[in-house]
């Protein structure tokens, strides 16, 4: 019984996070659209305002799931040809630590998710408050790789200290929108999340990693029942 | 008369080169095989050995079109699963600059040619002596991106100082075996690689690059009917 309220509980923070997002949607804008949980609350809270209240925005989306749930409600949905700076984009997170230096990519869209962040002017991040960590790295860092390269990658990020899996879906190895495959990367809590994603950045067959820096301005996080705003 | 006299010259100083690579390979190594003009004739010659002289080696090819090469002499290939080193990868270049940084990717290749250079021992460069240049960028720099990200990339290019174009095939867009575009970025001579790598490892959307930094330890320059070696 205890688990099921704790998730009820989880549930009515995400929601208030979200709704709070939402303030800060204005008419006209064009707007990233995140993935998991938290991002998915807030499309639909974004897609009620357009169905119902004729809130005028455009979208892009950072997986199909998104731009699906996007497009059900009536928000239409551009491309970076036709816009190259989003105005805001929301988007949940796996870990929010100091300087809101973030882990992502937990629902395995963090290539996506970050060249729609790359692309915005205010990116907000909502959580709640299990998502705060003072250094990053409980949550495994997701990394997606070339395929090929995969054995190649696991070796230089074991010899960074990780231990690195490949993600599976059932008994198949997962597999992002792109065709790469996902390393999860546990057993190392990151001290230096800058220097570390240097280092990533450099390993070759690496595509992108989990490791969102200098990217979200503004973190939502929803705690016994009130949202606190965190800025850099 | 005088174009087709200096091809008939270029090809033969590629053999010429590709010919002095053969006497670094040893009965049982794992090899990698690059791709282009000058490793091709390298896999044919090597490939010879193979077949008529009964050469035991293993092999690991960056591109489809050098497997199917391969394997038509008979070299049996081996994947990175089963043998994450290569004892000594021989590849072409578009560019070789001072401290054998190299620029490659003309033939599309370039990120599975990276991660097969990546995991060697020893990696030969070979070419004619057109390739050698001081400051590298002459080449246009071929970048491999995520087609969604293609715009945002080209924009970070520029602000770089590229002048990035999306590489044609006939009237479409040339595709990589990963499924990705590629920006040929010209107008830019490249003072610093090391510095330049890096800003390109950062940009979001970007898979990799043609700058292969630290990476060859040799390169084999034909010139004037000879060999020259050049190392680090």
């Amino acid at each position: 019984m205890s688990v099921i309220h704790q998730d009820d509980e989880q549930a009515q923070m995400k929601m208030l996070a979200a709704r709070r997002a939402l303030e800060f949607v204005e008419p006209g804008m064009t707007v990233g659209l995140g993935s998991g949980s938290t991002a998915t609350l807030w499309i639909k809270l974004l897609g009620e305002r357009v169905r119902d209240h004729g809130l005028k925005i455009r979208a892009i989306a950072s997986s199909e799931d998104s731009e699906n749930l996007g497009r059900s409600y009536g928000i239409p949905f551009v491309t970076f040809e036709e816009c190259s700076q989003l105005d805001l984009t929301v988007d949940g997170a796996d870990e929010i630590a100091p300087r809101l230096a973030l882990i992502k990519g937990g629902g395995g869209k963090l290539l996506r998710e970050k060249i729609v962040a790359s692309a915005t002017k205010k990116f907000i991040v909502v959580a709640d408050k299990s998502k705060s960590v003072d250094l990053l790295g409980k949550f495994p860092l997701p990394v997606e790789v070339i395929p090929m390269a995969t054995p190649l990658v696991s070796n230089a990020l074991r010899e960074l200290g990780f231990i690195p899996r490949v993600r599976m879906q059932g008994t198949k190895q997962y597999v992002t929108d792109e065709g790469n495959l996902i390393l999860d990367c546990s057993g190392l809590l990151i001290a230096d999340p800058y220097s570390m994603a240097a280092k990533l950045d450099a390993i070759v067959g690496v595509v992108e990693h989990g490791l969102f820096l200098d990217m979200a301005d503004l973190a939502l996080v929803a705690e016994d029942g009130r949202v606190i705003e965190r800025s850099i």
